[in-house]
């Protein structure tokens, strides 16, 4: 194992299964599976809807949404809980799947070096996960970009809908954390070059496409949201959609593989299907509905993820997921780790190797108010207490006993050195709460409005006192009022480090104000975005991005992914 | 089958055997085998490299290379008789592949709508070739813009290697045909959003990423090239590579799948290597070199094709890919057409309807010139004359006659119609110029320089008197000698309309001009490109798209490409 890159070491030496065997274990048929290699697949969702199903539809089918505190750069290990979680829950003999998002490049190039999760809790094949997998992100790239020159063009060659440049949409997607791309002039150079214009390019995971893909049921359901999406405003003030330009059917051409979702395998040999990756704090931040749909109907127990904390990922996935995707979680499981609860509690990030029970119990603020929003929505939170190797048994048991003081189900987890053995008592803690049978609701109802829901989510997830709209958001409200738009589910931009929209505030805060400056109708994916603080849809890149230690080595494999 | 597509209806009614059944044909072990799909897969060359071949090596090993007459807007239907050759030979009993390149979707959502062959002549499946295939491109696309992004992120970050960002060689790509991208203005908005500065996106065909991955020999060659790239210059006028950035490593993992050949087949059974696929008028317009290696080192008879006439592609082919390489091919086809003659003999497209024998005549002078630079090579032409439906015997009659009267080996082709059977004939006399024995030469030593070598591919291919550097190209002849670049081939950017850099001068121009306004150093490639004419690296959509016919029927197949 090299001590670089344990991850990658650890994941190139696991013999993986075969992916018909996975399949064959996940009850998909043969014929409705499409290989990539022979350890990763895609699931055809027309083969499989025209086959005979392998298992019966009566048995249970939970499933388990997994989330948790308020991300701090000591990290938390979500996505390896998730990971382990589901081969503990495959070790109790539960027919387990688990659903995931599929990492993005440009991250993966600039701080995260990848996204699979970790030490023996991890998908593989770890590399091409990271790297192109199965290509969804570039045909969702390109089936943008293609769509964003089809309106130029448009506008070019006479721009018969009337399309007013000022007023666009849609912007350009790459897989790249390019700052350099955020703010760009285009198309100048003459009359021969285009229509000089400001724009943007945003990362492929805040495009509206990648939400659509992740929200629609079926193909017909992505063409006709892709059809839906508004890509800009005539000189009138009137919305111009795909429709309009009569390219859904091309857009959707471009997509019509990026939708069935993919099949890998954990190391623990839970079949995993990861699919789709809008991120969470700038988009919904949960994998495909159509992944975690046929996981559910497949499995007795499936384990999903979403992005980042309570406030963002969770929220949104039981606000906008479930309702569209009629889902309801048994139980949700809420990701800690003393070293995020000892930074939330106050300790600088290079203090935290010394034990601090009393900044670890501080920052139980921050994990608590997670825990009382999962209740929020009828559910049932089971904190997994992710042990990192520097945590002493002091520190994890003052957790764990704040916890049972409250009456809130708690466990350790050591995925990341014991994979699904670390999970053994968090999956049995995961399967009493499936009996305890909450009763679960959306947190608003968007009939009431955007200002209203806005409102709900401020103050009963963060803690704020109010939302005030500023900038441009007042006149979109009125915009989105106009055209009928009104009645939406929300996806709050935010960021993710605290509760409110100024990443320093740690811990819980309250009383503070959201300040929202922008609202952005994402009418294909069926909801509006509300842009807050700084949140930007393009990243940066370090002064020292992972790209600098990554490479083949002499065999041709990968190096320097972790 | 559909009027409207023909070649999409043809190819979805085809029975296509499993790709292992193609692989087993083709002598190609299973472990070497990638499925992508059940009809199209890579070959892992690592795993061929360690495997026992199955074939022996003193066998014949025919290589022919298949050009065309200047191609007008008529068609002249290269890719197909290329497929319907190889189909010939197999149908005749010889061990055959095809080597091809794989389509770019900016073009296909432009204007062609496929390029997989026509007819009973294709590489199938033609969707997924044509759309995203294996994802070699997107691959391509994002190494590149993984690359310009770190260049511009190392000028942000302190630009410790004093890059000048007036100065930069590398662009942007994608896969689109999208005008606007032309001429841009990036890093605008202020200190924390990069350098401001001029820049323009290329179409991905166009970058010299794509001609590494088509001119290295394996993965380690690609590495060396990568690292070689000159991004750009600094304040000191010294190059900057990408090795100065230390970054080759991830841009070479971002195309270790990519680098493996594609193999598919033909509609006759034949295998298939599709891969790679730079521009012939901007880049040097070749399928990989590891895909016309593999293909001749496994079977008796390679065709392989190079794009547009024999003064770009097959020049290239001949000048470049073949000294890089160190192929020889065994013959030459020039493909013409009654049509494409009769433009060049003057008549409108409007009017190519009508039967002309003496237009079709007079326009032999531009077939002439292609058939007598194969010669140039010591090469043997045999030209297939491709039949359209409206062609009259007595023109093909009359195309034959001349031919005949001129010593040239001609056969009719009717590869569209019948597939291999209709060029049984056309095979036949291309197995009797293997006997011919030639003596392949290049055409021009790069160590005579480049002015040299630009005056011969002038004078000799091009028919020209001379060749005048103008614009930026003397100060970049005197730069590439200062940095001793001034002694690798030569790739021309060149109309292929005209064998002038006029579109408009058809026929067989002599006297003329050759302007060559820029030398761009493209080192990783090992090629400098002679820029001419308004020969532009990022073409533009036209009124009406092809995108525009295209979507996804009921049952969520293709439609509309062709």
């Amino acid at each position: 194992m090299s001590s670089e890159n344990p991850d990658l070491a650890i994941a190139q030496a696991a013999t993986l299964e075969p992916i018909e065997t996975i399949a064959a274990r996940a009850g998909i048929p043969a014929e409705a599976l499409i290989p990539y290699g022979r350890t990763k697949a895609k699931v055809d969702l027309r083969a499989l809807a025209a086959s005979t199903p392998t298992r019966s539809g009566d048995g249970e089918h939970r499933l388990v949404l997994v989330t948790a505190m308020s991300p701090t750069p000591a990290g938390e290990g979500k996505s390896t809980t998730t990971v382990g979680l589901a081969d503990a829950f495959t070790l109790r003999g539960r027919r387990t799947m688990v659903a995931l998002r599929e990492p993005a490049l440009g991250p993966i190039m600039g701080i995260k070096g990848g996204a699979t999760g970790g030490g023996y809790a991890q998908v593989v094949p770890m590399e091409d996960i990271n790297l192109h997998f199965t290509g969804d992100f570039h045909a969702i790239q390109i089936a943008n970009n293609t769509l964003a020159a089809l309106v130029d063009n448009h506008i070019q060659q006479g721009n018969a809908l009337g399309i007013d440049p000022r007023r666009l949409q849609i912007k350009r997607v790459v897989d790249v954390n390019d700052r350099a791309l955020r703010h760009v002039v285009i198309g100048l150079g003459g009359p021969l070059q285009g229509v000089p214009r400001e724009d943007g390019f945003d990362i492929v995971v805040a495009s509206e496409i990648m939400a659509i893909l992740c929200l629609a049921r079926d193909i017909h359901d992505l063409q006709r949201r892709i059809a839906a999406m508004v890509v800009g405003f005539t000189y009138d003030r009137e919305a111009v959609t795909v429709a309009d330009l009569r390219v859904e059917g091309a857009i959707t051409l471009l997509l019509k593989d990026a939708i069935n979702p993919n099949l890998v395998q954990t190391l623990g040999g839970t079949p995993a299907l990861v699919h789709g990756g809008p991120f969470a704090n700038i988009a919904h931040g949960c994998n495909s509905l159509t992944a975690t749909a046929l996981a559910q109907s497949l499995s007795e127990v499936t384990v999903t993820e979403a992005g980042f904390g309570s406030d963002l990922g969770a929220e949104k996935f039981l606000d906008i997921t479930a309702r569209f995707g009629r889902l309801t979680p048994d139980a949700v499981v809420v990701v800690a780790t003393v070293r995020a609860l000892k930074m939330h509690g106050g300790v600088a990030r290079t203090e935290l190797d010394r034990e601090d029970v009393e900044a670890a119990l501080a920052g139980t603020a921050n994990l608590h108010r997670h825990v009382e929003n999962i209740r929020g929505f009828g559910l049932e939170p089971v904190i997994a207490l992710n042990r990192f190797p520097n945590d002493t048994d002091a520190e994890l048991e003052a957790v764990l006993a704040w916890a049972g003081e409250r009456g809130f189900r708690a466990a350790r987890s050591e995925v990341w050195a014991r994979g699904g053995e670390g999970a053994l008592d968090l999956a049995d803690q995961v399967a009493a709460a499936f009996e305890d049978g909450g009763a679960f609701r959306h947190l608003y109802d968007p009939c009431d409005g955007i200002e209203a829901s806005l409102t709900t989510i401020a103050t009963r997830i963060y803690g704020a006192d109010r939302v005030e709209l500023e900038g441009r958001a007042p006149a979109q409200l009125r915009m989105l009022a106009r055209h009928g738009w009104d009645r939406l589910p929300v996806c709050v931009a935010k960021t993710q480090y605290s509760f409110s929209d100024d990443p320093t505030l740690l811990g819980a805060p309250s009383g503070h104000v959201l300040h929202v400056r922008d609202l952005v109708p994402k009418i294909g994916a069926g909801f509006v975005v509300a842009l807050t603080g700084d949140i930007m849809t393009m990243p940066g890149l370090p002064r020292e991005p992972a790209a600098l230690r990554m490479g083949v080595d002499a065999e041709g494999n990968a190096v320097g992914l972790f």
